[in-house]
């Protein structure tokens, strides 16, 4: 593999100064998923940590060093996720975060920024005017600008993700070697139903860029034959546009109910690695991203956001692609409002409740 | 401490032979809970694995010990989270699993337990005829008969989450101690906001008694300061006021929705050893399940069956008791009738899809 910006040992590092809260999430299959898929499914849950999706890993490695050596006050720009990581990760080392956000981002990702205790300035249009208003802010105010998929440390804490699927990954290769504990004896240790071979392909939503080429690039280094698919929606192809044609590729708008992964404007630097690490990137349309929401509801029992569905997406659109192989979905975030997403899941939706 | 039927050495023993998936499950501060509740509050998740519920754990252990020296068929009853276990272990190592439960019980979990290849026998009453149907049925056809509680492996298993919990306290306890990374530079090491103590109370739901004997002792052997709260709901309250009484108490019905907690013939054996460990055991009403259950939904983005909220509802019914206190609740199961998980949290609820 060429060189990305990444390097496996400062992500082993990395995960070192994060926060346990945020690691070993669970991985495990869910076979109730399988019928309406053709294929086998495990599902790496990011949701169950105090901000509800993956990106405390990279807040971690961010605000720990600024902990020890850097400037006490950070500003980043954010859909919401990002944001709500910072403002928690800073507030345990007392930093001052300040959040930029577009006043269309989700309310529930907006209250939690402001409870968690950072400061929060909107922004009257979408998130690529938010970057460049937290640039803005960074300059005037001299303090430390974190951006999202270019700064390396919010890579690596993605890419930790990598690491704990080739770890499991190794694990289940090995059991699949010595047999399930109690089985020596057995005379005929024959495939029992419900074992799946080891994963062959992981599908990771892609936004900034952060995610997949953290994981991608864990993938290409430690277990290089696994698939590494990205997926974001039509309604937000810039990053995809650009791994296809090798060069950024801008858009003028997005429309996409994915707030978490709706950017205009791909950074060269990721998409570099990017185009190291992903064997494919995906379009996928909004019905999907819908049925795959309503699926992990209704058979994983998971309430998730838009961007964490893109996965189940991918696999409805091309069942074909991935009929009798196994299938790692990284469930990236919870974050909803409730109201959009009962008329996202459900017409006759769930009461309002304040 | 008196002795129980249990034993930690096993207990640690117990957690080797437990197919991994089923351990290190998510233990999180959800502060988004927090304003509603008047505490700090803390998810124990046990959700996130194959079956969806806690019993993996105790079932791991039963079946790698029949798979070492046992019969190779087994029975037991079930109101549907110990059966879809049993069915998933079993299956891993070849056992011949059969369930008996209730025609009345939840659809999603029969549906599960029929799809995971156990064997599956209804009868026409409630969970207690379902157990002396497996009795029976153990009895005439010679195999092993396993028991919900009173076989200590169901307990032994369940007990693995009071060592999870009593290690994340230990270090939660560190932490404090040392600060959090990268604060050594900082003057004043102040309390930052959102910092909780290390929690001093666990809220387990009471139902055949192996979760809360399991945990309990665990927590009474190595953490002895934090009180061990029962909660059961007063529509199927055997468990807690034979535990009052100091005796085994049964009663002719039960009429709960909490169908995972739903006996009415406490074993004697379970009694002791709750008498030994529990600080507390409460009642809480359906009303309160069914908000615990929307609070859950709402703030901590989680879909749970009924079991799994009784803790919130236990602190929704007396917030004096756990006001500025830091409190662990097990979330014990999310296997829900889509329906009927609808009906409960939302009067005009999601629409059916198949």
């Amino acid at each position: 593999m060429q060189q990305t910006r990444l390097d496996t040992d400062r992500i082993r590092a990395a995960r070192r100064v994060i926060d346990p809260v945020f690691l070993g999430t669970p991985l495990y299959r869910c076979e109730a998923l399988e019928p309406g898929l053709g294929c086998a499914v495990s599902i790496k849950l990011e949701t169950a940590n105090p901000v509800r999706s993956f990106k405390g890993r990279g807040t971690e490695v961010v605000a720990s060093l600024l902990a020890e050596h850097g400037p006490r006050a950070v500003v980043c720009a954010s859909a919401g996720n990002l944001g709500q990581a910072l403002a928690w990760s800073g507030r345990g080392r007392g930093l001052d975060v300040t959040v930029v956000a577009s006043r269309f981002a989700t309310a529930a990702k907006l209250d939690r920024i402001r409870a968690l205790g950072a400061g929060l300035e909107l922004v009257d249009g979408d998130h690529e005017l938010a970057r460049e208003r937290a640039a803005e802010i960074a300059r005037y105010e001299g303090i430390r600008l974190v951006e999202d998929s270019l700064d390396i440390e919010t890579c690596e804490g993605a890419a930790t993700i990598g690491l704990e699927l080739v770890e499991a990954r190794e694990q289940a290769e090995q059991a699949k070697q010595t047999g399930p504990a109690g089985l020596a004896e057995v005379a005929e240790p024959a495939e029992p139903a419900g074992t799946a071979p080891p994963f062959d392909a992981v599908l990771i939503a892609l936004g900034g860029g952060a995610l997949a080429t953290g994981v991608g690039h864990v993938l290409k280094a430690l277990a290089p034959g696994v698939e590494v698919i990205c997926v974001q929606p039509l309604g937000a192809p810039a990053m995809t546009r650009s791994w296809r044609g090798r060069r950024v590729v801008t858009t003028d708008s997005t429309d996409t109910i994915a707030d978490g992964v709706a950017g205009r404007r791909p950074i060269p630097a990721v998409l570099d690695d990017l185009l190291l690490v992903a064997d494919d990137a995906v379009l996928v349309q909004e019905a999907s991203i819908v049925a795959g929401m309503r699926m992990l509801l209704d058979h994983a029992g998971l309430v998730v956001e838009p961007s964490a569905a893109l996965g189940i997406a991918a696999i409805l659109e091309d069942r074909d692609r991935f009929a009798g192989r196994h299938v790692v979905t990284i469930v990236c975030g919870s974050n909803v409002d409730g109201d959009a997403y009962r008329r996202w899941v459900g017409a006759a939706a769930l009461p309002h409740r304040a």
